[in-house]
């Protein structure tokens, strides 16, 4: 039985004159695109070239969502009422889901960003709002998120598709949770050893935890960066030794 | 025969704690609400509420896409490029048609808003660009304008419907424009000559322009300005008098 | 001997068209104006037009420093770095003094706005990134805020001249601290007790505390509202008894 | 007699996460910083870094003002009332100076961005609104434009020194205006001719123009850009080309 496997990465998220990352180079690698949305990053004319270029592509298009925090990219995490943030995920949203149509695609998925994706693996109440507003916009949209987190759980109970995604170059501890960045071995840089990690995570569901144990991580979705020109060579790297594995990549929608 | 006139305002124009305007009472008075999209004002926030209400009313939602210029509330003239404009235009009118479905109703038409209007009646480049958003998103969405602008002639040439809208305290000159803000007669104050002028555009499609004589002014719409308490009631009155007169009130879509 | 209290409130709070509270009337009533600095509200000409009236009344100008947060108003706490929380501080200053001294005065004092305020209280590392902005721009400006607050308790240490202040509708704790919002007596509307309660604070240094106690409420400065228009009389009636009471009003710069 | 010239160039025009130019190559060049100040570029941490990097390599620090639009880097024209535009060139010339001079700097001298510049060229009451800003600020500022502009005949008008600036890789027209973008040899790319006009307009004071003969060009400034590797390239080169001409390098300031 074949392997599937999507893979995600962070795309569009410069801002007007701005650029961040190699959106083109990206779109040749991944299966999934997460674009950015206007709020942290992202404006109406490189959302629409992004979807352009993943449609032609063949990659799925999801709607990033964040706080509107353009200074802080959305990395600053913010005590905002769930309601608001459940109005401000549904306006971003509607906006990406718009331009794609416009350009004859849809979005097809949601992920939190940033520092709302790292709010709500933990905080209910901001997680219930971004589970609202999908719901609210589309029901059938899948999110994608970390396995365990308030997020998926949340959107699980109102009867939302899940998908949970795992890290390329990031350390797991024993109990399956992300090392903390900045202690050893949090984020890996080898493009070598990630490789073979994310071929490991991809045929066994298990990865070598920080500790030397083995943990199980179990993910449909794996996500790659891309913001600078060594992160698009080890996503390219990735790609290639899953191919090389045998583990057939596509997107989970 | 009966005449059916469509009353516009403008709603949903206040951003985070800033109100502007009082929309409950406009909603109780207009039949479509031009609900401003975040870029001149507005909030998803905002949006959903005017949603909302305005579809409980039956009123039509209308998409008032303005120029991102919030500090200037849209007022001010840019010269964006046009491929830019309609990427902005594109994102307000999804992001507002998302948030509007959420609620159970949809965008039914798209009106420019502040300087993007004024600018469009003449400007073909941007006038086209408002114009390539709108087909672009749904091309069966009526296009709500000035007569004779450029707005409404290149909405007209692509095959989009085309609304027309007259001011009820507005004067006009005896070529059927608009007096220029600033002239003798160009806004007219008065409750009760409002309300007259407005039965009479509606009843004999003519109003006395400021130099006296008899001016056609042919429109689907009216629109009215809720901006302050004193507008409100006037726009109170205009309805009240045109529905004495007969004149049936109704949407256009 | 007589006593010297100074009256505070937050002013020049629109942005563009947006107006909130009553500039002017407050400026009839306080001694010192916590003027906001454009990140969670005012505008540079809001800034310049408020400076002046204040100089002209001889009310002292603080700079109401906050989040950049215009779409929550600075009400919502932000994880934001110290590093660039002091850097925004700073920017907001120097904007709001160089506006001020163009103006004939500057400013005198510096105070923060919202979310952030409340944060200071407690938050080491953004209490002292306020405190560090301050101290960066100009040692000789004193702080105002809480009795107990991290924000003056570093302002002390690093050599800044503070100023405690007082709530004029606010109930408090037998610690001194304020009765939660929500909680039983936390804020006070009835005009005559607020006005009575602040003739208390400015005559004994007491207040009765929500337990019914006597609580030491010690303080140089005394914050009134004037976001609504019954704040605004609320205020005012607070000025009259105090000036009946013989206490002089006055700031502290 | 030994020539001096100045070198400008605009730094600091990123954004958050978002970098634009090499700031740290261009002030190993320029003798003069037109340092973005938040409105079309530019934040408050790294208008300190530049500040800070510019004043510890001696080299000039301006208040390089534009329009407040971050979405199209102030290249966008607008249509703003001079009132407002005077507030918000203050308002940035503020914030840039204290930043400044809490790095023990100050502003020296002030030049509007993008469009703005561009628009203060021939419109007589943006210029005159940039003009009463600078001069409301500090009136010992000198402003740094174009040769012939209005906004210089205003500075000069009003008193204020006047700085004229001509520009490194610009074809010029035989009445010494800039030739248009877009016509032939309105921008030159080889940098060993652009070296040649840059030392032959400081030495000699005139360039040949786009139609072959000579213009006079007479300039106390100028302009290099960096945006790109291969300006700052360019950039580096004029300037090693103007010292082995014996140009002296040296501020107006």
């Amino acid at each position: 039985m074949s392997v599937i496997l999507d893979l995600n990465s962070d795309l569009g998220e410069g801002f007007g004159v701005w650029q961040l990352g190699d959106d083109k180079a990206l779109l040749s690698i991944v299966t999934s695109a997460n674009v950015a949305c206007g709020f942290h990053g992202g404006d109406p004319t490189i959302m629409r070239r992004v979807c352009a270029e993943a449609i032609s592509r063949d990659v799925s298009i999801g709607a990033h969502v964040g706080y509107r925090d353009l200074a802080g990219f959305g990395r600053r995490a913010m005590d905002i009422e769930p309601d608001r943030l459940a109005d401000d995920v549904l306006y971003q949203l509607a906006a990406l889901d718009g331009i794609a149509r416009s350009e004859g695609g849809r979005v097809r998925y949601v992920k939190p960003h940033g520092a709302l994706y790292n709010r709500t693996v933990t905080d209910q109440a901001q997680a219930g709002a971004v589970v609202a507003a999908v719901a609210a916009y589309d029901p059938s949209l899948p999110v994608l998120g970390l396995p365990g987190s308030q997020l998926l759980r949340q959107a699980d109970e109102v009867g939302l598709k899940t998908v949970r995604e795992a890290f390329a170059d990031r350390g797991y501890q024993s109990d399956g949770s992300l090392a903390k960045r900045g202690s050893p071995g949090a984020v890996i840089t080898d493009p070598a050893v990630v490789a073979r990690r994310c071929v490991k995570m991809a045929t066994t569901g298990q990865v070598t935890a920080v500790d030397g144990g083995a943990v199980g991580v179990r993910a449909r979705s794996l996500c790659v960066h891309g913001d600078t020109p060594g992160a698009v060579e080890l996503a390219r790297q990735v790609r290639t030794a899953l191919q090389d594995a045998g583990v057939q990549l596509g997107t989970f929608t």
